[in-house]
């Protein structure tokens, strides 16, 4: 019987990079094409954000096909924020699915460290609506999770210890991934006493600047590689002003109930989880929209170390975003590699048999979110 | 029987415009959404290039859901230079015909005329491979299809005067369009003996800096709306080196081929198109790549009227890229907006009894290009 899988992942190293966005996009395409063998691919997909003001590069796509020698295939850049990468997988996935391609290399990539912070900063406040009071008055994306740190801090008792517990299982589980940006180890109390961002978020809550692209290979194939289950994608508003509840991040858990739905199961059958940690209070948003703990008590299964190896469910053992890196476009479709390897059991990190795993991307302040359940070969 | 079928149009005015580009994309989406009487849409996605640096704006697709108040629908932005849009209705078309969707939202538009010329330069060139000999050197736009125009004229005995034919062409057309950027009529003479860019392409030969949206209601349908029956797509190198025959452009040829493959005809059935003329160098070349006319004998036909209501198929009844404008992204929807209403009957320059159109839209120096084919309900 034919499935969809993932049969090819390939990524860079994260962090500060002298290769420009083409040579990143390349190295990681290539990989992943290799080990699926070398496919006839049928179409380019390439999740980007802000690859025309920081690279000076769109039309990645057609670019990249053509440095490939894939042939005249179909190809596009997809454009959701920091869900790029995933939305990117979700069109691959549903163009398979229908039969329209049968094979759709997927590629996520972004290049940020070569400006000054000032113009990143810019750039990445792209992801905001811009028209709006909370963008005149100065709301920043540190600004936003915040404040919804502080709220939930206030409504159920956590602690910036809490914040900086997820930052720390984060950087422990980078310092085994060869591709993640941080590789020096810190404390928690380093992390709680660092140089504060926006109170209660220190440095180490929040995700840094970051160059990197990964890809994957999806096909409809008969033998081998980690089978796609099912997809979910779901928006929201990009206005603080207009969330119904700043405890609740709707994108995320519509698109997880949609792919639970198409899955035909839910959480409890996950063994591992990529999820999208921009600040180190989305993950403990992110792990209670996903269904994997009740709302408003996160916090306390992080403090349990239940989000851990040894607890109900591992989440980021790539390093997440917050110490693997977060070249915007690329981490959709990095946290699917980092899935698909645990899944073929070779990954960092490594949860012992692990066959069911899941993927979420979140764009700008919860207005994407995709959802993507992957299950090991044979299972 | 059901089919797939536009059901809706929406487009603003094209040029210079007050309005930003979120409230172009709303106006153009309200009026699509009301003329396909308000369907309960499944995603929408947007065709846009350069947002970020021109309008201040990426997360086209979450702001435009919310504001219209479609819900936590899926959506994206797409991006393939001068393609965007073309490529956002594919998709659109992709996951209706697969039966993932219902009813899919496509907009595209762009805002452009608020900054300086050299701005507009800058990020309309991320449309080029920016690591390349060729960028370093100063090649731009202009100076590609200046190349591709002398070679075609040193190869076939056009002369500028073909040139000035087509532009000629679609600026008489373009005074009918109330939506057009020039409503000014230009003489052959004046066109000839215009400001030159890059020779031989004068002022007229190039499509302008504009600003606009346009926007589409793509659904499957028992009752009315235009039937979209194939869908191409392709890619090619970005690179004037590579390109191995300066006077053909594969991708144009090839997402035509693929398209009539699907729709199961040729050519020779279609009534009337709208393709993409960013140069009026680049029209004569289309309708050679389209199949409409042979290789080399293309500006025969723009001398025999024949791209005109009369001759054997009008071309860019709206007025074209060169002078209804050119809103990148907006482009390959606006192309389809035309076209509906041709096979609707009530297009501006309507073609009597039109009943099959396509539309072409072309991304980069022939990177990308999209052909859609429509038929008229009932036929």
């Amino acid at each position: 019987m034919t499935a969809i899988a993932v049969t090819g992942t390939g990524i860079t190293p994260f962090g500060k990079r002298d290769e420009s966005l083409k040579t990143l996009l390349l190295q990681a395409c290539r990989e992943a094409l290799l080990e699926a063998e070398r496919p006839r691919v049928d179409a380019l997909f390439i999740g980007n954000f802000i690859g025309g003001p920081l690279a000076n590069q769109e039309i990645l796509g057609a670019m990249i096909a053509g440095e490939l020698g894939l042939g005249p295939i179909p190809t596009m850049k997809t454009e959701g924020a920091c869900a790029s990468g995933g939305i990117a997988f979700r069109q691959a996935y549903q163009l398979v699915k229908a039969g329209e391609y049968d094979c759709v290399l997927v590629a996520g990539g972004e290049k940020m460290t070569n400006h000054p912070t000032e113009t990143v900063i810019t750039a990445v406040n792209y992801a905001m609506d811009n028209e709006s009071s909370e963008s005149f008055s100065g709301l920043t994306f540190p600004g936003f999770f915040g404040v919804l740190a502080n709220r939930y801090m206030h409504e159920y008792g956590a602690t910036k210890k809490h914040l900086a517990l997820v930052a720390h299982k984060n950087r422990m589980y980078a310092l085994n991934n060869p591709i993640s940006q941080f590789k020096k180890p810190a404390s928690i109390e380093e992390i709680m006493n660092a140089r504060p961002i926006t109170e209660p978020l220190g440095l180490f809550d929040c995700s840094p600047i970051s160059d990197g692209a990964a890809a994957v290979v999806i096909q409809r194939t008969n033998s081998g590689g980690v089978e796609v289950l099912a997809s979910g994608q779901s928006s929201g508003t990009p206005l603080m002003q207009e969330v119904p509840d700043m405890l609740r991040m709707n994108a995320t858990y519509t698109s997880a109930q949609q792919a639970y739905a198409e899955a035909g199961f839910g959480p409890k059958e996950l063994d591992v989880v990529e999820l999208h940690d921009c600040f180190s209070m989305t993950e403990i948003i992110a792990i209670e929209e996903l269904g994997l703990f009740e709302h408003g008590h996160g916090f306390e299964a992080v403090e349990q170390g239940q989000t851990k190896h040894g607890g109900t469910i591992p989440v980021n053992t790539s390093g997440g975003l917050l110490s693997k890196g977060h070249p915007i476009g690329a981490t959709g479709v990095a946290q699917i590699v980092q899935i698909v390897q645990q899944l073929q059991g070779r990954a960092c990190n490594q949860v012992d048999g692990a066959k069911i795993g899941l993927s979420q991307n979140l764009g700008g302040t919860g207005a994407y979110s995709t959802v993507h359940i992957f299950k090991k070969a044979g299972v």
